[in-house]
């Protein structure tokens, strides 16, 4: 796939030209080589930098976790902040595995303040309210979610963001997000979570559409994150945002974040350039999200963890597909004969 | 996908409860889980110790190149191994981006040795004779190339192998190599190798086909080896045994690699179990051949250059699968709520 944008147009036929004047056939590298050709584009430079990668994962809980549209308990988003701390969970086990750095952002937990000095505190609320019955947030909460996402996106130490999740309850608020921004019908974004059962299921269709039904018209993606967000889902949309516009790449994990990174595209367009999505997870509406995004997943390992996971195991072929582009040897400086 | 093999029967059980104790919903991370699995019962542990990778290329000449079987010219294969100890091609840099080792082997380059000190030469002959017309090498070079092979893979200094190969023609010696194993119809096993167009695809495919019909039945997986394989080819068959018999994991990257781990499979049914598939690739049989061995690989990423830069985008994915099995908390050790 090479990109068709009339804007990047000069430097990315010059990029395309590197690539293809590199010691291996044409196209051999398949998507690694879109992938090169999206981050030279993307930061501008034929002989991208893209060295170290750091994990941001945003925490929050959701009002609508206590309708019963989770297999989990709300109290497991506080523990798993925790377990983030203290490395056991997946995500930071993979990432110390891989030598990604790791942030984990109160954006939002439920309850009182966590008191460990390691957790970054941008706490909106304690929770957001249940969509079921009001808006999930203020319109200055929404605000404030996205702004200081904005700030953690353009600070954050690497070249590379990569953005994950916790939140109980967290995948109806991607659904209803996703809905509202895309108009796939609801019933196609609603999925198992964290592994509901049928009848749960069922009961999570029912909530959600009876919450979907409350609200008519939404003018803008910030309304709709308002009104059927989280915290940790309109803080992230912000870190993207932020991050693209500091010239860093974005790895986007799966659901929850792509409904994120399509918040992100509606609000500031401009950022798209510089998301890479990561995976394709087994969370029913993820696909049918990803298509409408037109957006190419790397990776298929039906995986629906979230908190990152997906995005860190991505990080590698960024980290491979950029070293392409700025360290391969052309046919001509590595003296190899052409085709016949 | 739960391993079904009656002789790691317990071990594969207390592996299963380990992950499925761990502070994820069960079956969340998907295809990282079962690599999980297949890494802990390979090397007897719930704690495997998975930190280092080192990636052996093969490369030798293939008599059948001389045939009109290749879009590149013979030659190419000595000017990529200059690329490799240079560090200027697609797997050199991708291995350095990861952090992986890299030895580059003379299986049997055509011409006269070559004399940098950096590569390691264990020439079992300057090219294999044309299939088209005689057995592309005589038993006893068979057998030398795969044991220096199998003490290649056993001295290798990293807890995992992966395995990549050059050498222009060996798309052929492949297909034909898995068509003999498998049965699989010669015609659905030939590809455009390095990018053939369609005159070139058809050539080589009459080319083959007379290549095949050449010899009669063979009684063994050497057989076919000697019939139609590439001195590395059977080198890494050796390598492939050699390492798993010494304890270590392999990482098989593309067609031609996967054609080599089939035959080191007949040879040493136990090395089966250390196998890795790291991707499934652009080359046209590569997908039958990796069915038919109901081989699962990770990556789908339209690649198809060889030179291990598939294995090599795998190695994250394993280091991290074993991580996960060795590093991440339990529900309990976590105090983290299960299932409501």
């Amino acid at each position: 796939m090479r990109i068709e944008d009339p804007q990047a147009g000069d430097l990315e036929a010059e990029v395309w030209r590197a690539i293809d004047g590199k010691t291996k056939p044409v196209g051999s590298l398949g998507r690694i080589e879109d992938l090169a050709a999206q981050i030279g584009v993307a930061l501008g430079t034929l002989a991208p930098r893209v060295e170290t990668c750091a994990l941001t994962i945003f925490a929050a809980d959701h009002g609508i976790a206590t309708e019963g549209v989770s297999a989990f308990p709300q109290e497991v988003t506080r523990q798993m902040v925790a377990n983030f701390l203290a490395g056991g969970a997946a995500s930071t086990v993979i990432a110390a595995s891989l030598g990604v750095s790791v942030a984990v952002v109160d954006a939002g937990v439920a309850g009182a303040p966590m008191a460990d000095p390691r957790l970054v505190s941008r706490r909106i609320g304690p929770g957001t309210r249940s969509c079921l019955t009001e808006a999930a947030m203020t319109a200055e909460q929404c605000a404030d979610a996205i702004a200081e996402g904005r700030e953690l996106g353009a600070a954050s130490p690497a070249d590379v963001v990569a953005c994950g999740e916790m939140g109980i309850g967290n995948t109806s608020s991607a659904a209803l997000v996703a809905h509202r921004l895309t108009g796939i019908p609801l019933d196609r974004l609603i999925g198992r979570g964290t592994g509901l059962d049928a009848p749960g299921l069922a009961r999570k269709m029912e909530i959600l559409t009876r919450a979907n039904a409350r609200v008519d018209t939404l003018a803008t993606a910030r309304d709709v994150l308002r009104e059927f967000g989280g915290f940790e889902i309109a803080m992230m949309t912000g870190a993207m945002i932020g991050a693209v516009a500091a010239d860093k790449l974005v790895i986007v994990d799966g659901f929850i974040a792509t409904a994120a990174a399509l918040a992100a595209e509606r609000i500031a367009p401009e950022t798209r350039a510089g998301l890479i999505f990561s995976h394709v997870s087994a969370e029913a509406g993820h696909r049918a999200l990803l298509d409408r995004m037109a957006a190419r997943p790397l990776l298929a390992l039906d995986m629906r963890l979230g908190e990152g996971t997906g995005a860190l195991l991505a990080w590698p072929l960024v980290k491979s597909a950029a070293a392409i582009l700025r360290g391969m040897a052309s046919f001509e400086s590595a003296g190899v004969s052409g085709r016949l």
